[in-house]
């Protein structure tokens, strides 16, 4: 399975560089990281994509960051980080079970160049945008 | 104020494509979207950076992820997408009050080619891995 990997290491049976764990959640070093104090925090429930995630786990996922993400920038010093969760191969999710990574930026490239993104944003039709704003309203539950 | 575009949506002040609305949160479509049903996600809650923001808003803005994450999805017909929160401008945050994206992912690139990111992944040494892995442990509160 893809995601026995995690599952693993949530088991304890694949070793882990632990920076935080509770009932819901485990958080530990990136081993593939883009800078410096790359850390992936994912939940214990198996899922793999956030849609498919339990709201229980989505908002204890969520509870953590702040706290995480302190830490992370407290130990590393970074100048800024980035928060990003992939869903779906064509969104480049490598592991099929939901994590969240959170990758440092530094102002030195020693410590790695973090997420490099390419922004390239249109602008939002307003007749779309009301389309496609009615059919999210709609498919909420 | 920087961060007051988004206190103005959340006032009603500036209009916007609303999706989702409870106690904490608020979800609408980006003017400068990436692809289609490109959507923030935001706590009512003003905090710059998601390391000053509440554990209560912070979950509050994961527990929602999923429900507007499938509605997204179900709306659109994307193939996947991209949950990105950034947080400082080293790290390409634009608006200084916390923000998810949900940046979908299509087939067709009519839709907007969404979140386009270089992976230039290194490999995480033991012993800097042990070391940092140890800081960020001793920098949790």
């Amino acid at each position: 399975m893809a995601d026995s990997i995690f599952l693993k290491i949530i088991a304890g049976d694949i070793p882990c560089h632990k920076v935080f764990e509770n009932t819901d959640i485990l958080a530990f070093l990136d081993v593939a990281p883009l800078s410096l104090g790359h850390t992936l925090v994912i939940p214990k429930e198996s899922a793999a994509t956030i849609d498919q995630l339990s709201d229980n786990s989505a908002a204890a996922l969520g509870r953590v960051l702040p706290r995480i993400s302190r830490a992370v920038v407290k130990a590393t010093g970074a100048v800024g980080f980035n928060i990003l969760q992939n869903n779906g191969p064509a969104a480049h999710q490598a592991v099929m079970h939901v994590h969240f990574h959170i990758i440092p930026k530094f102002l030195n490239k020693n410590e790695g160049s973090g997420l490099d993104i390419q922004w390239t944003a249109g602008t939002l039709n307003n007749d779309i945008g009301r389309s496609i704003a009615a059919k999210i309203v709609e498919a909420i539950e």
